[in-house]
């Protein structure tokens, strides 16, 4: 199993090239010809704009500061060919590995329906160990091949798979957030439902037992309490979760706000007589409970009214916007930009399986579409461009996550967790130049570096990410 | 150059294992171990169901009926592996390939400010030949490694590099309907509009006449007449080009209802005293011009009133639906429900670069997350399933070229326009099997054959297309 304080005896690693990471916003940096210098531990110890790219001229100018292990022979360099760059890598915000068999199988269901037809099956099928272990392994892979270097999963109700998900998470290098998902009502069938509040939280106990055993310092891998949503949960369990998520200070998970008709089923499921909460918004729930903080990712919020997004807003509370999943699921246009204005803090989430694809490119890619849709409904201002989508699935995410001191751009004191992402080059004969990957992003050779990017965006895939990093690993390489 | 008649020296060609294509609207036909044959004009021959897959006991029961060339010598066979299945190939009823170096780059834009900033420059920049050159080969074989067997093509307003489409459609094999594009009003800049109707007319005979001399029996290219849209033409012109319209029977191809601006141009410019039209409505004045006819075709009409898409559906003419586009440049979401119900044929369009992507395929797909987005407006019956999308891609394509004659389908009697799709196996260890090509389509091996098709159509790529025929020849093929 990977330890995560040894990091696998890394060596001191330095980068060169071109690196483009949100500056705020609205804004990418541009780094061309730049050097950064990884310790073996995994961090940023040293970034450089002034030796035009020049290898040697940055190991002179750079080592010296650096001290013990960093000289020629000792470091490991990685330089990033002409065209290509680096960029931090995606954080999903939220993904239920365990539906990850699923992607793209929804027919013209709807949440609640969904649920029912798709994906308890599927997850209750996952406390056969082959089958999760098959699951989760892939999940895993596959969404470092689409340069997730961290993720906040949800796996299932099943304490043994889940620990899993965190094993295979630790030893493929993935930073994750692991969720044991919590449930005892009703809306989930009997064959796939938490037996007692307290069963279920003795279950969530042992998952972050397990997970603070194998990752002590809690350096690549963390557990998240997950109340999966309201709906699932009963007022004791609801009222246990906050007791825990107070007692261990540990992140939350769970869902909100995405359909209508789950609204309607929140409001008669938790009337204000029974949960003591200010009103009966599906937003005050969680807060009568205790699980509306800061320390609290909520995915959706499609149907929010303003007070509920202003009492996220004060609590502090982030979203995790999923577009392809609500758009494929038909929930809703959420208002990402209202949110934003709010000072809501928000990332992108692919939703696998409500979401079709494990990719956060694609979550980006529909989150400025989505926008655009909100647009159409008469607010012009809702567009997001390249440059706001790429913070939300970068530093946004990190944020939403509660990792924005160690990752989501490329400062010196964060870890190095990112991407090298590569594009196709289009030769005078019309096709790819020799050496760069098929792919589906064609450069021309004139267009700006902006412009790549938003090539990127639109079209890209797996296949231009070329090699990603976590906390200084390599973690994956297309061959 | 490629000649159409003797199709390359082609052999008879027998096709063994899974073929999936669409019966209907909304149902999909699977036809597992059957048998296709293909002479050697591209033609299929045979469709036989009864072979169970083994190839012996197809040629001994097709080739006897099908005379001489058929024995085992002389005929080329291909196999689909276990879980491949041939499908046809897509039609893109709307894409401009001189716009394809530009797919992604948009910013923020709406139609007309998209036309000046990033269009007209870069159109007008292809009367470069080398420039064209590689612009229109790349688009061809990019659109072929997505399975677009055809493609209704826009070029520029340049007959030099307009014929140069035409010629490079030929010789790679892709059927195609190239058109010139013609434009004469301001709407256009000055170093991009044609300098009078007569000399718009002039160079698109020109480039009729040339289509003609490469393809006679117009078996893969055809002329396609393409009044930019109306916006971009003057009153003579529309009238010159309703009269070509009806002297050489061609194809139509035009632009229609995209953007609200749009939508208020015109019926600024052509107000019913000038038009002789029944209405001030966009249609009406297609319609006044002899230009809305059963060879129409419109892309986008995305704000139609009731009024215009019952005259459509009444003139018979065909509308290319371009859900990546009406998204990322914000025009608004089409209502294809409705215009189906109506009766109004309908195809699916790329429309690069308005739209992002070259691919049918995430055509198909935004197709159906835009139709869930109408149905978010209310109207529940809006959504679009991975049957109907298919079906649009195909044989709804094929009749809005108008060549549903020839193409769209498995029969006896169509030309074998199709694809190898090949999905990624996942096996025990979560890793894709040997053999299997790297791509985004997991298969864990439970699925139904309708999940496989869906998980393609949510995330597949030109990965999956391993194989692309046009007309019985192989035209591409992913090494």
């Amino acid at each position: 199993m990977a330890t995560t304080t040894a990091q696998n005896n890394l060596k001191n690693q330095l980068f060169v090239g071109s690196f483009i990471h949100s500056k705020k916003l609205n804004q990418l940096e541009y780094l061309h010809g730049a050097s950064v210098c990884v310790d073996k531990n995994g961090k940023i110890v040293a970034v450089d704009t002034q030796c035009a790219g020049d290898v040697k001229k940055a190991a002179a100018t750079l080592y010296p500061t650096l001290g013990e292990g960093w000289s020629e022979g000792e470091v490991v360099v990685q330089v990033a060919k002409e065209g290509q760059f680096f960029f931090p890598g995606f954080i999903d915000t939220h993904i239920h590995a365990s539906q990850y068999p699923n992607v793209g199988i929804f027919g013209s269901s709807t949440l609640l329906d969904w649920l029912n037809t798709y994906t308890f099956p599927l997850e209750a099928s996952l406390a056969e160990p082959a089958k999760a272990r098959k699951v989760y392994t892939r999940v895993v892979r596959k969404t470092l091949s689409h340069g997730t270097t961290c993720a906040a999963y949800y796996a299932t109700k099943d304490v043994a798979s889940t620990n899993l998900l965190a094993d295979l998470c630790l030893a493929a290098g993935q930073r994750a957030l692991v969720g044991r998902v919590c449930m005892d009502t009703p809306l989930s069938p009997e064959y796939y439902r938490d037996e007692s509040p307290a069963q279920s939280i003795a279950a969530t106990r042992a998952s972050i037992a397990h997970i603070a055993r194998i990752d002590p310092a809690m350096a690549l891998v963390r557990p998240v309490i997950t109340p999966r949503f309201a709906p699932s949960c009963s007022i004791p369990l609801m009222q246990a979760l906050g007791a825990l998520a107070a007692e261990t200070d540990l992140p939350i998970q769970t869902h909100i706000s995405e359909n209508k008709n789950e609204i309607a089923l929140v409001r008669e499921l938790f009337p204000v007589a029974a949960t003591g909460a200010a009103d009966d918004s599906y937003t005050a729930v969680y807060d009568a409970f205790g699980l509306l903080s800061s320390r609290t990712i909520l995915a959706h919020a499609v149907h929010l009214s303003e007070a509920e997004a202003d009492l996220i807003a004060l609590r502090g509370a982030k979203v995790s916007h999923c577009p392809c999943s609500n758009s494929a699921i038909t929930s809703g246009a959420a208002r990402v930009r209202w949110l934003l204005d709010k000072g809501v803090c928000c990332g992108l989430g692919t939703d696998v399986s409500g979401g079709y694809s494990p990719s956060v490119l694609e979550a980006a890619r529909l989150a400025a579409l989505v926008s655009r849709h909100v647009a159409m409904g008469g607010d012009e201002a809702a567009k997001l461009t390249v440059e706001e989508v790429l913070f939300l699935a970068t530093r946004g995410g990190a944020e939403v996550v509660g990792l924005e001191d160690k990752v989501g751009g490329f400062e010196v004191g964060k870890e190095w967790d990112a991407q090298l992402i590569g594009l196709g080059s289009v030769g005078e004969d019309g096709a790819v130049e020799d050496g760069d990957e098929d792919g589906n992003v064609d450069v021309f050779g004139w267009e700006s570096w902006e412009e790549r990017v938003a090539k990127w965006v639109y079209n890209g895939d797996d296949r231009n990410t070329r090699k990603v990093w976590v906390r200084g690993r390599l973690v994956h390489e297309r061959k």
